[in-house]
Parts: C-alpha cells; structure tokens; sequence
C-alpha cells in the first residue's frame, strides 16, 4: 500500500480548539438540516417542542445530509486557513438540507434572501420554506446559493465539477460523489475526466466519495465491496485515494482534517510540479473516500428498527411526531442534542465562535461567484462571421460541406478566445468535419502519446477541443463551462444527441428557473448543441443512425429558454452560429450537415433571411407576388434541396403554376406570438403561408412536429408534411429520401394530389414521376449509387 | 502480481496443427471481412483484381474486424473442444464484416439466406450485398445470424450479455467490448452487473475487452493508461484480467487459446464451487484483455500514413484503388496475402479442413438459438388477473395505490415463473409500491451483505427482482433478457425514463426489422416499461422530477412496434398489465401512479374499458346518448380525477348541460386507423368526439402529444387540450395541477369558454371558479398541504 492510501487519522493538524470549533460548526449544520425538515416553529427550541411545531407535511431527506456538512465545515477551514477558492458541488440524491444549513450559516443565504434573515424569525421562515408548496426544494435547485449543480436527477457531478475548473487554474471543485450516484453510467466514466485536466491551466476536482452505504433502500454497490477493490478502482480510474471511515466524530473530524490537508498539499505539488517545473506526466490526483454512516448523528432506533447507519434514514427519519408523543420526546432528544442554544446567539444569530469560522465574502461556498457564472462571464471576442462566408453566384449551384465551413469560424473563435471557449464532441470532431479547429487548437489529452499520434492526432496537453467517447460527460463538462460563465459549442451526430436527452431536459429546467424566477444569477452563456451527420446522409450506417427526434424532446421544454434553428446552407449556418454564440440563458440546437450540399444564399441574403426566421424565396417562388396555387415550405438541408426540385419539375410540367416557396430557418417562427417569443403573428403566419391554400411542407425530422407547432394557425387543415418517417436501412441518400416521401418527385405528386386544379390534368405528371421513383430506386440497386444527375438537377435560375 | 494475471503465452494448449488450423480460420475470416468491404466481382480473386471489381462505393469498417474474428476463432475452438454453449456480443462500432465473415464461414449465414451460398457466386452476393442499398449494415443489424446486439449506439453490449445468461445456468456470453465503447457511461458502470450474476442460476459473461487502441479519430483511454492502471480498474470492477498482447499471429494464437482456456476453467470453476460445493462467496470472474493493432494483417502503410495499428485504418484503410493503380495493386496485395487459393475449395466453399474447425449445428455462434430468443420463448403462467381487481361498488368512493395492486399480481407472476421472469427498477421498487413482490422473491445481491439487511432488505443471491441505480444497465439487462426469449417489467420513475430515451429507440428500431423484415426471427417477448412516480404528484420533488415527455419519444417511433397505455385506475392497470405480458414483439408504456388514486371500475367494467381502449363512461355522462353539448375527455390518473371533478361542477352549475364522458387507456386510439394499427376509425372516432361539438381533453402528458395524434380528426379544431405546460416548482399535488391547469377549476372555465350557450350566461361561474383557484391556492402555500377535501370532491353517482 503506498503511502497515499495510508489511514489519515495518524496525523493531527487540528487543536483541540479548532476540533471543538469544527464539531461545533457541523452540529450547528446538523441542526439545521434536522430543523428545516421537521419545524414550522419554535426553531430554536427556546420552549418544550409541541405538536404544532411539527410542519403538516413532513419532507426532506436527512440521510444524506450529516456527511455533507462534515464535508463542508471541513472545506470551511481550509478555505480559510490557505485562502483557497472552493466551490462545492453535491453529487448524493437530495442533499439540499446540508447545503441550505451551511449557506444559512455562513450568511450567504440571508445575503440574497434577507427576510431569511439570521435570527430567531429568519430561521423560522427559512425552515418553512424547505419543502413547503412555494418555497425551495430538497436538491440543490438553482434557488441555492452557491449550487450549480441540482442534482435532481442523479449523475453529473463529476463531469459538473470538471467543466467548472477548465481555465479557471486557482478553482478547486469538491465534488461529494453519492455512492448510489456512483453506480449510474454517467458517473461511472466521468472519474476519466482526469485525463483531461491541464494541471497548468485548469483548477482541481477533489472528489469525495461518499460512502453513506445505502440508496433508497438498498445498499449500494461501491459500500458493498472490499476495501482492497475499491481501493483498486478508484487507483484504476487514475486517482490517489484517502479513507476517512468511522463513526465517532472527534476521530473522524481529525481524520477529516488531515485527509483533507493531505489532498491540498498534493493538488498544488502536483500544480507547482506543471506550472514550475514543466513536470508534463499526468499526475494521480488525490481524492477522499468519506465513509460515515447514513443519518450519521440522528436517531439510531425507531419503531424497533435500525435507522442511523441504514437506508431508513434516507428521508424523515423519525415519521410522526406531530401525532405520536413518543416520536415527539425522540424528536426533541435528537435536536436537542446538538446543544441549539450553544450555537445560536440570543437573537438566534450563529453564535460568534462560529461566525468567525466561516470564510468571508465571496470566499464563502454560499457566495463564490463561480457558482453564479454569469457574474463573471465576458463576452466572447468573436470574429466577423461574414469574413467565413462563401461565394454563392447562383443558388443550388455548388456543393460545398456547411460544417466545413463553420470549422474556420470556430478555429478563430478559438483563437481569440483562448481561455474562454471550449468546442466539445465525441470523437467526431473531424467526423464533423470541423477539422479548420486543429489549426488553432489540438484536443486536450492528459494521458500517454505515442510518436505516430504526431501524424494527425492533434493531441495537446493545453487544446480546446475536448473529446471523450461519452456524450454524458461532455455534456457535463459543457454545462458545468457555462454555468461557471464560460462559452462553449458541443457537436453530435443527430441520433445519439438523444443520449442526452435527460441531461438537456434538466439543463433546460435549471435554466427557466434561473432565468425566469432568480434575478441574483447572471445570465450565462447559452447552451449551443449543433446536431450534424443527420439523418438524411445516414443511409450507409443504417437505420441506428437515423433519428431527428432530439428536436420534440427539445420542443417540450419552456419556450423562454430553447430555440431551434435548421439553416439551409453554409451561409446560414454562420450567420445562426453567429447569433448563438452571442446568446445567454438559451439552450440553440442547430441541425446541419457535414456532407457537401447545394449553397443557396449568398452572405447577405443568408443574413437577412436568418434575421427574420422564415421568409420567401422569391428567386425559386413563381407566383410573383400573387396568391399562390401553392405553397412549398422547407426546413433543413436536404428537405430544401428536394422541395426545390421538386418546384422545378411542377414548373415544367405545370408552367402557369403559382408557386410560393417559403424556407425556415427558426423552426419556433411556425409557433403563435402567443405561444413563443419567436412566434409569428397569425397575421404574418398567413401572409406566408395563406389562409386556404395548400402547402406542401418538407421537413427535416419527423414529420408530426410541424403539426404540432402549427395546429392553432388557420390555414392547418392544408398542410401536408412530409418528413422522416421511420422508414430507412441501407441505403443511397436519394433512396432513403424516396422511402419516407421528402424527395422531389413524391413532392411533386403530393402538390397535384393537393392542387384542386391539378387533380385531373395531372395524371400523367403523376405517372411519369411514379416511373422516375422506380428507375432511381432500380438505379440505387444494381449500382450502390445514386443516378450522378440527381442531386444537381434542381432549379437552375 | 497473483497468477491470474500471468500472461498466458507460458501455456501451450495448441499443437502446431491446431494452430495452422486456427490461423488459416482467422485468414478466412479477415479474407471475408476485407473483401466484403471491396468488391463487387472476382470475390476469390480467381482473376487479376481489375477495376471493376472494386464495388463504386467504398464503405465498412475494417478496423475492428481482425481483432473480433480472431477472438471468433478462438471461440469456435472452445465450443468444439468443450461443447460449450456460447452466443458472441459484438461491443466496438462497425464490427459487422467480422461477424458476417464468421457467419457465412460456419454456413449459419447460407441457411439463412440460401442465395449467399458457400460457393463463387453466392460469396460474389455476399459481398456485394454488405453496406450496399437495400443490402446489410455494417452494424450487427438484426439480419445479422447470431446477433442480438446491433450495436449502431455504442455502451450496451456488457449489459445485453449479462441480461442473455441470467438464467441459462449453460450459456456463456462472449462480449467483446470495444475500448472506444468502454468510455461510456452505460458501459463504465455494467462491469458491475457481475454483482447480479448468480453463479448457480445464471450463465457466464466473458468480457473480452479489445485494446484496439483507437476510435474514429483518436486514442482510446484505456489503451492509453499504464498496464498496472488498466489492470487495477478491471480488479476494481470485480475481474480477473487475462492480458493477450502483440502483434504477432503465432504467438497471439498460443496466448489466447492459453487465456481462453484459463477463463472456461476458471469459469467452470467458479460454477462447480457454487452449484455443488455451496461457495456462496462472490466469484471474481475472469476476462480478456486482447491488446491487438487496429486494422491488424491489413496495409501497414497508405499515401505515406500509418495505417495498420492506427486510426487511419478505422474504416476503408486504401481509399482508391477502382481508380489509382497503386493502390489497386496495394489492395490486390493484401487481399492474396490471406492466400485464399488455399482457404476455399473449387466451388468457393470454404475448404473441408476449415469446415472441420466450426462448431456444428445451433452450436455455431450463427446459429445458437439463444441469439433468436423467440425459438426458445415460452409464454408466461400467468396467474388470473381478476382475481388481484379491488372491489368499485361506486365509482370515485376511495383511495388505492394501483401499484400496490400490481405489486400482488406480479408477485405471483414471479412464483409461477421462477425462471423465466424479472423485473428491473433502479432501486425504486419500494419507492414505487411494488413491495408486494417481495413476498415471492428477493432483490439479486451478489455482494457483501451485513446483518441489518435482514430488516427489510429482502437481499437474495438468486431475486428475482434486479435493483442497480443505473437505468441503463437495466434496460440493456431486460433487452438481452427478452432478446433471448424471456420476459420481464422494468419499472421507472416518469421523468427519469427519459435516462434511456436512445436505448428505447434503438430496441424499437431492433424489434421492427425483426418484426417487419426477418420471418426467421421468432417474436421475442414484449418490453414493457411501467412508468410510475408521475408528474403530477411530483410536488414535494419538484421541478427535475416533472417530465413526461417520454411518450412523445415513443411515438415517433414505427406504429408496429410501440404502445401506450394510461391506465385510469387499478383495475384497468391489472388488464392492461395482463395484455402487456402476453404480447410479442412490442415496446409496451404503461403509465400508473404509486400514489393512492381514486377507482373508478370495477373489474368487469375495467376489463370492457381496457379492450376497447376507449369508452364513454356513462355513468359520468349527462348527454343521455344524445348530441352533447361538450365532451369532456382525459388520460391518465390525476387528468381523469380533474376531469370528472370538472362534470360535477359544471352538472351543479348548470343542470341541464349535455356533457359527455371520454376516457382513453390506449392512446393509439387517438390516431386514425390509416397510421396505427389501433387508431379509429374517422367515423368510431367522431362518433365518440362528435363532428363540431367542444372538447375539453385532460391529459397526463405534453398537450401537444394529444394534438399531434388528432390533428386530422375532423373535430380537431374543437379539441381544447390540457396537460403539462412544464410549470411547477415544490408544490402542493393540486396547486401543481392549477399551475398547469389540468385542475377542475380551469377545467370549467374552459368549458364555460368554449360552450356557446354559456359564454354570456356562465360569467358568473367563472368568477366563482376563479375564486376557488386562489383560495386554494392560499391555503396550500399557508399550511403546505392542499384542503383536505379537494380530492375527495368528485362525483358522487
């Protein structure tokens, strides 16, 4: 066993005095973790508790909350003593009332909230309002000062606390791992993210893992196996771990203490050794394994039952006081063994020894500015992005890769930003083709290089491209970038984005909160997720590939704080990225391709049709400003190219034809004003797309979303949207189009269905075009390709 | 170092023979594999390679084959040799040509499909059919003999393995995991499913973690940590590593046939302690570690790059040879260094020495009926449902959980399938009111036990029940569990369902080709996914526990393959459970509270309910078969709860009003017959909706979903729907439905607006409503629990 893994306890850096004052802090957060569960008054305990004291509704989760305080009057003490820079992200399942005791504590919490006040009335308002119908929740919801880490939904805390120390060279994150937490995927790899921390330019994790040996109510996997294996796994995932286990707090305030120094000592030998020495081998960065009892301090038996050290406390552990006398004297004992009225002055104020223990200003957990990111958020140097733009002569007459294109952009963003913006992807950044970037940049990586990685690796201790084969993590990574004030773009293929779903859903609710409801959070940078390798050139993965059902799950989300944009070309694409990258308190999905595609707009034109969200496209309409016999209306790459094909072919079989053509960039200019402040007016809605004709609309993913966003406009009942349909496997690009119906000829057929005066006279269009499907469908067959000609004919001026 | 960790190469199970034998297999194989991805003709090179061999368009994956077919080898030498019963689990991305290539070699693939024969031309078909429109995939897609692990999304291939051989005492589960795939988060955490493997009851995993060293683009991690760190994480996940390293064929064979023969022993030891000598102590399994070049015997060097042992040999390492002549000559070089003249006799058939090496009949990997689980499904001994309903003598008269009353009937599912059925839940089937099942049978727990888990732990080494806080390792458990023809429930918290969104889809996507495309597949037994813990009472949570948007995931996906349920009451979830567990084939969602809800049916009533899927419930209506003023219609629990509350109120406020009633426990109802095999008819569907009358829709979900499934319905226009509107914080149960509008006050008011009739003459009841909205309001934010009557004031017959 080498000297790291030895027990901490045989080092004493504590005084009795500051033992004394150490425990004194964490009974003082013990109680009011306890207080805030189960008091409606009498928070002080200044009279014999009574039934009405008990609040009507018993919520909380205590189990977890005594070995978070542990953790944090600890962190109080280094901070203090070293004057480090710590914020504190809670990994275990509902560890709100650690959080909220330690942030009333300090003081952080009345700062913001001043009529939770640090008296006697305070308290009391303070311990109503935890888990009370209007007032704050039991996981460290953005309300909580000092969080940017919720934790409602169990995983991300590592990869949180990673993304929040990138460039931020002097930040330490403790990151309290729950170990029911552990055993989730997403936690289980984001232990990797070591090998991605520049001991020279970025901040430390210290993770704690928290062996609290329960979940709900199960014991969990990493308490439930030998010390030796756990110690195996964590030296595995590449760090150096600590063991403070036991259950008597002085021992363990003094086993705390030393691990704790002993962590700290090693964060900034190993950061000297970088920074001073120009060490470059990866280091084994140390960590804590805190193994304490579940409910730790609270009551060891109740109703017969095992409760402290066992998943019964998980929530309330003693579960009626207010109607059970019994439980009602259990309840007093307990809190009144944490000795109140030593902790709290006369006016119910934390008693001045432990005052004087806290750290100050925005040291303070409850009140570092990193946790509040916006605060220290600059603006982006950006480019101009018009200086990117190509050349377009003539719409659809050239191909060229959009991405490809928004690489050379991104590479000078990151070069005029090189501490404050981050490009993440799995594995597919040159995938993406967003291969410009390495010209600026390599991607981090912290673990053994080989000679051949020098050709074409682009592996660099110090890059800004951060790529891991785990969406989750760099999801966490982006989101803990950003919350900490940072700016950042993440590329995924179109059907694993859906990996991340949940993680996006939470994102999306931590951010209306915020933005909404918390004016003291600063806005942050937004979210920017561009979603490429779509569907439609999937053909040669398969069906696994095929998925562009990400945009519903976004869709549901608050329409304050997502938005969605499909430019249909290079110049688009800048311009969106452009506007994106400006953005706070968004999450901005962007879809677009890496393969070559037709360009259509030139630099200015792409920006004023960006700017408006939708528009007509008056060189590919005919009905020259008249009411049209029809509308064809697109959104995305290939859904473009085809619905203008598609126009060409109605042109020359139907020349008198008046056809508008309408292109939609911000998918939520379909939604009503009412419904989404990018939503168009009925008024301009119908102007577009009429109020009785019929429109043919050619979408990018599945085809129900443009229903759902459009059904309230008048003119639904005559939209006729084709999109994906479920339908695909091996195919040629132009096959895969044909099956689910968003090609050129199946539009075609679909406008003389729907055109009242084509019925009759366009039978024969119609067979010609079913004769088209079949020989470009025989073509693909027998040649694995499509027809050369097919993607290039489309309107040619 | 213990002596597992030996390199193994000091052992020499092989006589030369067997050797030459096993390399002339792997050349087979690799010769396979390489010309599947390059040609169209000439496929034994019978002919020089000219051009026109060359297929026009170049895709597949060779990088991982050589690594996958030479473990394939291997393992057919050890189901010879041993009689073993193994199915092989393809983990890294792309790995199809090297499972094809082993699939047609051992004439699994030419049983299947008689036009790829083992002969010149059914090779040529072979061939030219592999990444080719309207061929195969380069995945192991479900046409893939022997697969039941497609592997297009990365990170399920260890879980799916462990789900195959949980109770198949005989079976072993050769999972190969790629090191790209091995930084996911599902697949970093299921090397603990070792925890919930019984080694008298279930199988063996053998996970063979393939150092292939890189992914698309880059280094892997764990190919780039030290040996010693390596081999401490896999000790850490509980195995026992069996490293296999090189570059050189002859000693690579000697040292994996000597690993893989250490691992049978050890595996088979391990077996024989548990089954006979009653060891009951956890077992450290063995694996492989297999550290092989990626692209291993192709090109070493291509334009002057790296190429063998590279990324750049990832996918099509010589990019050009059907037009660059060096590069032909490169590849025709390659391909005769397998020396196929010596590996396929006259005809094309692999010669008779290669054929004596496969393994015979289903023992083939092609050909293990455990890989088409349908042939070996046996339906379930299901116990009456009926005798589990509650007794309704009136409807809406008391509370009960409905979960608790499946938790009864599921736990005599569980009795009288002691092997063959398993349920899933993330440590949450307490939480979620199934405990009853604990009667019958425990939690799997491989792990340490302590004596407090004897209160109430329910900790068995053979459970039935399957807790892990990972919903990924779950669900990938459950889908390799059906896909090998058993069957099971997992149970979920509504909003972190979404947690496994893309592994829905990608087993949707699964089950529709072998469904819809492959008549050799047999129907596989139903996933079923209870969604429980719902949004609406989802309160004291708050907002990250609010999402049920899961379902609009699910209805993007093909209308064979998925349904949802939302069963009102326990009753109708006993019926509608009882049909989910006899289905095939299926994605069934049920969605049911564990809260106690109101009933509504009784069982008879519940039976007719849930066969019809939809129904007015009369007993609720007033429109006495008449032409209704309104239709009130709901799904789900709390929606219909409101929505019957809505009709009593608007019954006392205006008597004479004609309302009818609609339930719907099958939302597919909702979708016309034309899109869903259980949509209704136009005419079913108005004469329940009417043609023009309002509809006032509750509904447990996104509204938008309603409207999505009904926007072609001609009464759409009137459909009024409500549901989540993503509004809630900590609240109380009905001031979360106020905030949302899903209460019966709204409900009314809405009514009230969309009624002709009472426009004028119903202001004064909306003022009355509106009244009742904030005193209850008050009331839940000044005691933090809402009016002890709101929920019981509901019709009283």
């Amino acid at each position: 066993m080498d000297e790291a893994a030895q027990p901490a306890e045989h080092r004493q850096p504590l005084t009795d005095e500051e033992l004394r004052g150490l425990h004194a802090y964490w009974r003082a957060s013990n109680y009011l973790a306890a207080g805030m569960i189960y008091l409606r008054a009498n928070p002080l305990l200044r009279e014999p508790l009574k039934p009405e004291h008990i609040k009507r509704r018993l919520l909380g989760h205590w189990g977890s909350s005594p070995g978070q305080t542990f953790a944090l009057a600890h962190l109080n003490r280094l901070i203090r003593q070293r004057g480090l820079n710590v914020i504190y992200i809670s990994g275990p399942g509902h560890g709100a009332p650690a959080t909220l005791a330690h942030a009333y504590l300090d003081g952080g919490y009345s700062d913001i909230y001043p009529d939770r006040s640090q008296d006697e009335a305070g308290m009391q308002r303070f311990f109503r309002m935890f888990s009370s119908p209007g007032g704050i929740g039991s996981h460290c919801t953005p309300e909580t000062p000092g969080s940017i880490h919720e934790g409602g939904e169990l995983g991300y805390s590592l990869a949180h606390g990673y993304g929040a120390v990138f460039d931020n060279p002097d930040l330490i994150a403790a990151v309290m791992v729950g170990d029911g937490e552990a055993e989730t995927g997403p936690l289980a790899t984001a232990w990797h993210s070591n090998k991605f921390l520049d001991p020279v330019r970025d901040g430390a994790v210290l993770p704690i893992l928290h062996l609290n040996g329960y979940k709900i109510a199960n014991p969990t996997i990493l308490a439930r196996i030998p010390r030796e294996e756990l110690t195996s796994l964590l030296a595995g995932y590449g760090h150096r771990p600590h063991f403070v286990e036991g259950d008597d707090p002085q021992m363990m305030h003094r086993q705390m203490a030393a691990a704790m120094d002993r962590c700290i000592d090693e964060i900034h030998a190993i950061q000297r050794r970088a920074r001073q020495d120009g060490d470059t081998s990866r280091p084994r960065w140390p960590m804590i394994v805190l193994r304490s009892p579940k409910g730790w301090t609270g009551p060891e038996k109740v109703g017969g039952h095992r409760v402290a050290g066992f998943w019964r406390s998980h929530q309330v552990p003693i579960p009626d006081p207010a109607t059970n006398p019994e439980s009602l004297r259990e309840l007093e004992a307990w809190l009144r063994g944490y000795r109140p009225e030593d902790l709290f002055d006369e006016a119910g104020a934390p008693a001045q020894a432990l005052r004087d223990l806290a750290p100050r200003g925005e040291r303070r957990i409850s009140a570092n500015p990193h946790a509040n990111g916006g605060l220290l958020c600059k603006a982006l140097n950006m480019p101009d992005f018009r200086d990117y733009a190509v050349p377009v002569q003539q719409p659809a007459a050239g191909y060229i890769s959009p991405t490809e294109v928004l690489g050379r952009f991104l590479r000078d963003v990151i070069r005029r930003n090189p501490t404050n913006f981050r490009l993440f992807g799995p594995d597919e950044t040159a995938s993406n083709r967003l291969t410009a970037v390495y010209e600026a940049s390599g991607k981090t990586w912290m673990a053994q290089t080989l000679p051949e990685d020098q050709d074409g690796g682009h592996l660099a201790r110090d890059g800004r491209v951060m790529e891991m084969l785990s969406e989750h993590t760099l999801e966490g990574w982006f989101e803990g970038y950003v919350l900490t004030g940072r700016h950042g773009l993440f590329a995924s293929y179109e059907a694993f984005v859906h990996v991340i779903d949940s993680m996006f859903n939470q994102h999306a609710k931590w951010l209306e909160k915020a933005k909404l409801e918390l004016a003291w959070r600063a806005p942050i940078p937004s979210i920017n997720l561009l979603i490429t390798s779509l569907v439609w050139r999937q053909d040669h993965n398969g069906f696994t590939h095929q998925d562009p059902g990400f945009l519903d799950v976004v869709c549901n989300k608050s329409p304050e704080v997502v938005r969605v944009y499909l430019p249909p070309d290079a110049n688009c694409l800048l311009s969106v990225a452009d506007h994106c990258l400006r953005t706070r308190d968004y999450v901005n999905v962007i879809v677009a391709d890496k393969q070559p595609h037709l360009q259509y707009l030139d630099r200015d034109a792409a920006i004023r049709h960006c700017t408006k969200g939708i528009g007509i496209w008056e060189w590919a309409s005919t009905d020259e400003g008249a009411e049209p016999d029809l509308v064809m209306a697109c959104a995305g790459d290939v859904a473009t190219m085809e619905a203008l094909a598609a126009v060409e072919i109605l042109r020359h079989k139907f020349p008198e034809l008046k056809i508008r053509f309408v292109n939609v960039v911000d998918l939520f200019r379909l939604m009503p004003d009412t419904a989404h402040p990018h939503g168009l007016s009925d008024r301009d809605f119908d102007s577009l797309f009429t109020a009785d004709r019929p429109v043919i609309f050619n979408f990018h993913a599945y085809p129900a979303l443009v229903h759902r966003l459009t059904y309230r406009r008048r003119n639904h009942a005559n939209f006729h949207v084709h999109g994906y349909r479920e339908r695909g496997n091996i195919n040629t690009p132009f096959e895969l189009a044909i099956l689910n119906q968003i090609d050129r000829f199946h539009l075609a057929i679909s406008a003389i269905d729907w055109i009242p005066a084509l019925r009759d006279r366009g039978a024969h269009a119609k067979e010609w075009l079913r004769d088209q499907i079949i020989t470009h469908l025989d073509h693909a067959h027998a040649e694995g390709i499509d027809r050369e000609d097919i993607r290039d004919w489309v309107w040619s001026g």
